[in-house]
């Protein structure tokens, strides 16, 4: 890691703990097959889809059942190894990187949904279940779950870094609908967070206090989500605007006005550009919005209207639909895949994401100081964001060996992130700290909150072996 | 206490700690006319709505700002003395209850609105500020703060115990509705946490951790709420049933419908009487359900025709219409006075408040037998439901000191619970755990989570200062 200085405490800080040879034999024993000492299958659970590389984990288990991950745990406490869950690897910040050493215990084969409750609006699941998985298996029920990270995440990685995605300006994020966890804490033990009651006053908060905890408190083994009904319409609409700005000022009236807007996405030109050479979609190549109405069909109907004036007193142009369900999730997809569409336009790179949040009445400020940064310095970047939250992203294009560019990245986001933080923002809408955020956390929290986790995370978790060297250097 | 012993598990163990006279001539220094050890002064707040009677604290600190709290508290931790935070003395289940002496901090005079942020749909208030007086500050903006426990709390108190209401099958809960906190820790320390930004994934959610905790974690001194537009449209109505049956079972198919009901509760008919009775209202004295519907003009029509069709499937009379600002007001009043309504209605007697919730789907067979179960025990009662949410209470009158009666009350609690459990339920919706709920505590959450609430109490209070004897015997 050749990069300046200034930017030194951005990167992480490898202190690989010894992994005691007679702790490999245990687990091999305990895990037979389950269990990978191979290298190809450690380096791919030692990344995620941030820019650092670090030494991969010692070992990878394979658990198939909550037995496995409290079992694998219980001999990292023995032998106070590092242990790091892993879902489909598409976290952002550095979540997964073993940057104390130790293992990694892979919850993909842990892929069951355990109870649909259809009239209660619920879903159980394991944590290797994916949000499309979820969707898939409660269609037939006519009901949905919208939390959509770009990713087709693990709902207990979702879980694990308090995720949202577009649906949440309407429907909350992964805070709100996480009914229910079982959790393996740091000796091992089983417990279980939460009921599928509606709501509850039953003492602390354990559910939320694990939700965004990245690894750090318990392993999650079990989930329950809250569902919705099928909208009896869905529309979607683009609308094009002149504009960044244009396009903000109308997000921002439709959120005052109390729009129950279901999705409200901006995307700038340049990575309307990236969209379309990556999923072949023709779009009008100018800044945009991108939305979803959700209701009975006068409903939808009546919120387009409103959401349509709105966006001409800016000089947005007339929505262009898309009406049938493939069209939608034609459009849909393109949207989620523009992370991926941007890596592709540049061969080799990685994306630097940005991840601020800021209330809606500061998004204008926010986001249009850097616009004008990034483009006076000169590194391609794509840009979306969940604006109806006062969320959005820049991913900086960069070739990770480039010291320059990544200096360049990281000097931009951390201008960012402190107008956003005096905007009364937060550094992460639903990235997490990982690795990445350590410093602008302590900026936004205050030492004191700061101390606040660091005095849970050790009374949890004395030893540190729960995703060390995440969140905060304990 | 003469209870019999197979409810002496519910009654309050009073322990009361020394409390140095160095300590309370610091605090008479340091607080002067601000401080008091006047018995009326000090029995006023020794009590709350529950039903039980303890000795009252050494002195009262009227706080006047966080530094108050912040030195009080600091004191409390020098002196290692109890301290307990007073709003208006509403709560339930004995929280306010100096089991183990120590200083009452009264925070009403800490009554001001901090911050209205209209655009973002968001006001910053000191704690001591009351549900109603945040309604009248934002009003003129064209905003309102939804949530409304029976009486007017403070918004401290109603964070501290993650209150909800009559709205919450809408808007959420305290859960859902507080954004962030000024807290001052079990040192004295003062903290923040969570921003203005409406989501985030920045670390551990501190203030998640802190609704709820009822005073035993830290004292609220700033609470950032969301707020709501004022609907376009609003009407209530009334709709009597035959049968609690049908009225619930009405409820369970609204839900599961996904209509967005803004609030939907349950009276029956002996509660009607005592309403009527109290608040000379003259509705019609069967089993009801009021409800209220928000949204746009034509939005309400249809969700309250939808509503109207599924009773009528059940029995339900036609809708009476609260049309006037007026008369609703003067409907969601008597409902929340129901409370006071049913205590004027036995002369000197107390309510055993129950308030279980369950998954909607099992609402009719929970609420059913229970009902049952009260009739044929002979206690008068009441019956109230936030049944949209699965939510409701009896409240079973008793002359507090007829051991026989008091017996009874805590026995059907105790079968309540025990329902409300099997069927994947909580023992408290919305009033929190107290002094009177920890035995339901353990029965509901595991000894192992129970567990870890108490590693984070013992972290983050090891002197256990803050409110202690409540939520679990340290």
């Amino acid at each position: 890691m050749n990069a300046p200085t200034d930017i030194a405490h951005l990167l992480p800080t490898v202190q690989q703990r010894d992994v005691p040879a007679e702790f490999i034999a245990a687990l091999q024993q305990r895990f037979g097959t389950q269990c990978s000492t191979a290298l190809a299958v450690r380096e791919q659970h030692g990344r995620d889809e941030s820019t650092f590389t670090v030494p991969p984990p010692a070992a990878v288990v394979f658990a198939e059942s909550t037995q496995d991950v409290a079992d694998a745990v219980a001999l990292c406490a023995r032998h106070k190894v590092p242990v790091i869950p892993f879902g489909v690897g598409s976290s952002l910040e550095g979540h997964l990187l073993a940057v104390q050493g130790g293992i990694s215990i892979d919850v993909n084969r842990m892929n069951r949904v355990l109870a649909i409750n259809a009239e209660d609006l619920t879903v159980t699941v394991q944590p290797g279940v994916t949000r499309k998985a979820v969707n898939e298996a409660v269609k037939s029920e006519g009901l949905f779950f919208p939390i959509d990270p770009g990713a087709d995440a693990s709902i207990g990685g979702m879980a694990a870094t308090r995720a949202s995605g577009t649906n949440a300006v309407r429907y909350g994020t992964m805070r709100e609908n996480v009914l229910a966890l079982e959790v393996v804490t740091a000796r091992g033990e089983v417990i279980r967070t939460g009921t599928r009651a509606k709501k509850s006053s039953a003492g602390y908060d354990l559910t939320r206090l694990m939700v965004g905890s990245e690894g750090t408190l318990g392993v999650i083994t079990e989930v329950t989500l809250k569902l919705y009904p099928l909208p009896e319409a869905i529309s979607a609409a683009i609308c094009s605007f002149p504009t960044i700005e244009a396009a903000v000022r109308t997000v921002i009236q439709v959120i005052q006005l109390g729009v129950p807007i279901a999705r409200c996405e901006l995307i700038d030109a340049g990575t309307v550009r990236m969209v379309n050479a990556h999923s072949k979609l023709g779009l009008r190549e100018e800044h945009m919005l991108l939305m979803e109405f959700h209701g009975s069909p006068a409903g939808v109907k009546e919120q387009a209207e409103t959401v349509q004036e709105i966006a001409s007193e800016f000089g947005g142009n007339a929505f262009e639909w898309a009406t049938t369900p493939e069209e939608r999730t034609r459009l849909w997809t393109a949207r989620h895949n523009a992370y991926f569409a941007a890596i592709q336009s540049k061969p080799g790179c990685r994306a630097v994401s940005t991840d601020t949040c800021v209330p809606i009445s500061r998004l204008a400020d926010c986001l249009l100081d850097s616009v004008a940064e990034a483009d006076a310095a000169g590194l391609p970047y794509f840009l979306v964001g969940h604006v109806g939250d006062g969320n959005f992203h820049f991913g900086y294009l960069i070739d990770p060996d480039n010291a320059d560019e990544r200096r360049i990245a990281e000097e931009l986001n951390v201008k960012l992130v402190n107008r956003a933080l005096q905007l009364e923002g937060t550094c992460t809408g639903e990235h997490g700290v990982g690795l990445h955020k350590m410093g602008f956390l302590l900026d936004e929290a205050g030492a004191g909150a700061v101390d606040m986790m660091r005095t849970l995370k050790r009374a949890l978790d004395p030893d540190n072996i729960l995703n060390p060297g995440k969140i905060f250097a304990v």
